[in-house]
């Protein structure tokens, strides 16, 4: 079985890869060969069971999207994408890479015609205030982002292309990824993971919002597992509503501190500090809170557990099972 | 005021452009010119208030779009595209006109970025079963006909360029219009016109579905007006939310033809002849029944007051007011 990654050098992505070559099967079948697509080389060295191609470059260009499918692989992850962030601040770009770059992986493959299995990494970026609480299954896709626009537009064409029967397509509307690994970042959703990722090194974190923000959680773990879920999915059970809101764990800020508080003590959660921010305030304001992702759950994609859950699954990922702050 | 009317060759252009020749004024400033782009040329005579430039060719040509926006129309009304049946069956054609023609003249605008007042005819086929009754204003889009995905992705870029202030743009989700004039046609909708407009004539009607079949109408008069009001509507009342469903009015086949009897007698009604059509029966036993379109009520969009006053409409506007087949 052939694999593609697009966007393979991102978290998740470098996250699926690492799966996929500790546990090269998928649905009984072996995974025998990995092309890792994204702008900068994919770091992933091949084993005696799978192979790897890595392929460098935009995924807005078409000669680059033919090299991907040439081969015709067989399942199709596309994670691929310019963020959030960039794709306000750059129009061109986003609109580029976000919606020409999938339009042309998903023309690519309905003109190679063979049964693809594609799993495209939505978000609930696609949906924007006011919400009802929780966001029901079928509420309606009112983007308030660029971002938000370009992924509600990749989801109908895929839904479109799966209809008429060019490929087998899923979409996947991630939840917030939480605990990101790596630096802090200046996105506004940071500070979701730089609360719990900081203290569980010794280091300080901003909070710049009050503690009584919700907002809807998922691990990288958890993420992997919904793409690996996907990948063998029977699209059969899902009917042409192909794009799913992905389960995730709803959670306030405080709710985030006591389970850091449970899992690493005192010393941990007496790192963070309140320090308002009336801008990254006003925005997470307009997030989403909960979802009713009972679809998803109905088709066997399955949540965190909770928080804590999160926090230890963040450990066992990234400290190998103890963070430097325990005792 | 330059008005550019895109698909102004189709039955709702044609409409609107005798209406706006006929009373030449938007908002109390005057029509001073009518730019009517068609795949044919759109028939129209200039008026001593209103000049006419007509412009011939494919919406999805980039050379004609830069021409259309050449001279920086103050409103554009966005009718053109490749109608459901043609892009079901033509999957090319379909894709180039409804998604590459409506993003190519929606960037040429925003490239000019002028302040342009943006109407873009949307459709309830960006809904698909299975539906509540009635369909709320915040229900999702999943399309079943890549008609509907198609212009679903034009609410999507609208919404996104309208946001960014590119332009100010309206998407009107048209319901299905009634009373068609002109010849039948082979679209499975043609059966709510044809069973109204050929008794009119004296002329027998084929009804291929049972009489308790519920659908969403709205006249051709009614539409105009829909695109009439938003012309000039205060765009801050609506929000991010700029895709709105039009108010129609939900009928049942047989509600159609005791208002028939009502205005027409019994010698109407009696051309009607039922010959089931399973194949049209289930294509139109996924169609909308009936929505909540209180959003674009609230905003002053006014709908037909009854399937009765639909018929006199008809017969006003297509017969000068007497209808053949009236004694």
């Amino acid at each position: 079985m052939h694999v593609l990654i697009t966007g393979a050098a991102g978290m998740i992505g470098r996250k699926l890869t690492e799966m996929l070559l500790a546990e090269p099967e998928l649905g009984g079948r072996p995974v025998t060969k990995l092309t890792l697509h994204d702008v900068v080389t994919p770091q992933a060295a091949p084993t005696p069971e799978t192979s790897i191609l890595p392929i460098v470059g935009d995924i807005s260009d078409k000669v680059l999207v033919e090299h991907l499918i040439a081969e015709k692989p067989d399942l199709i992850v596309h994670l691929a994408a310019v963020v959030s962030g960039e794709a306000e601040a750059d129009f061109a770009k986003g609109y580029a890479a976000n919606l020409d770059g999938t339009r042309l992986l998903f023309d690519e493959i309905r003109k190679a015609h063979y049964g693809a299995r594609v799993l495209y990494a939505s978000s609930i970026a696609v949906f924007g205030a006011p919400f009802p609480d929780p966001i029901p299954d079928d509420f309606h896709l009112t983007p308030l982002t660029s971002y938000g626009a370009q992924k509600a537009v990749g989801e109908l064409i895929l839904a479109d292309y799966a209809r008429r029967g060019f490929f087998d397509g899923i979409g996947l509307r991630l939840p917030t990824i939480c605990v990101r690994p790596g630096a802090p970042n200046k996105a506004a959703s940071g500070f979701f993971s730089s609360i719990i990722r900081e203290p569980l090194k010794g280091e300080e974190a901003i909070l710049p919002v009050p503690d009584t923000v919700r907002h809807w959680l998922a691990s990288p773990r958890a993420a992997v597992g919904f793409f690996l879920h996907a990948a063998t999915l029977a699209t059969h059970d899902i009917g042409p509503r192909r794009n799913l809101t992905m389960p995730g764990v709803s959670v306030t800020v405080a709710e985030q501190l006591a389970a850091l508080r449970a899992v690493a003590g005192d010393k941990a959660a007496a790192l963070i500090k309140a320090q308002p921010d009336e801008t990254i305030s006003r925005i997470v304001a307009g997030w989403p809170q909960a979802f009713d992702a009972s679809r998803a759950g109905d088709l066997g994609f399955v949540a965190d557990e909770s928080f804590e859950a999160i926090i230890h699954a963040h450990i066992d990922d990234e400290h190998g099972g103890k963070a430097p702050i325990q005792d």
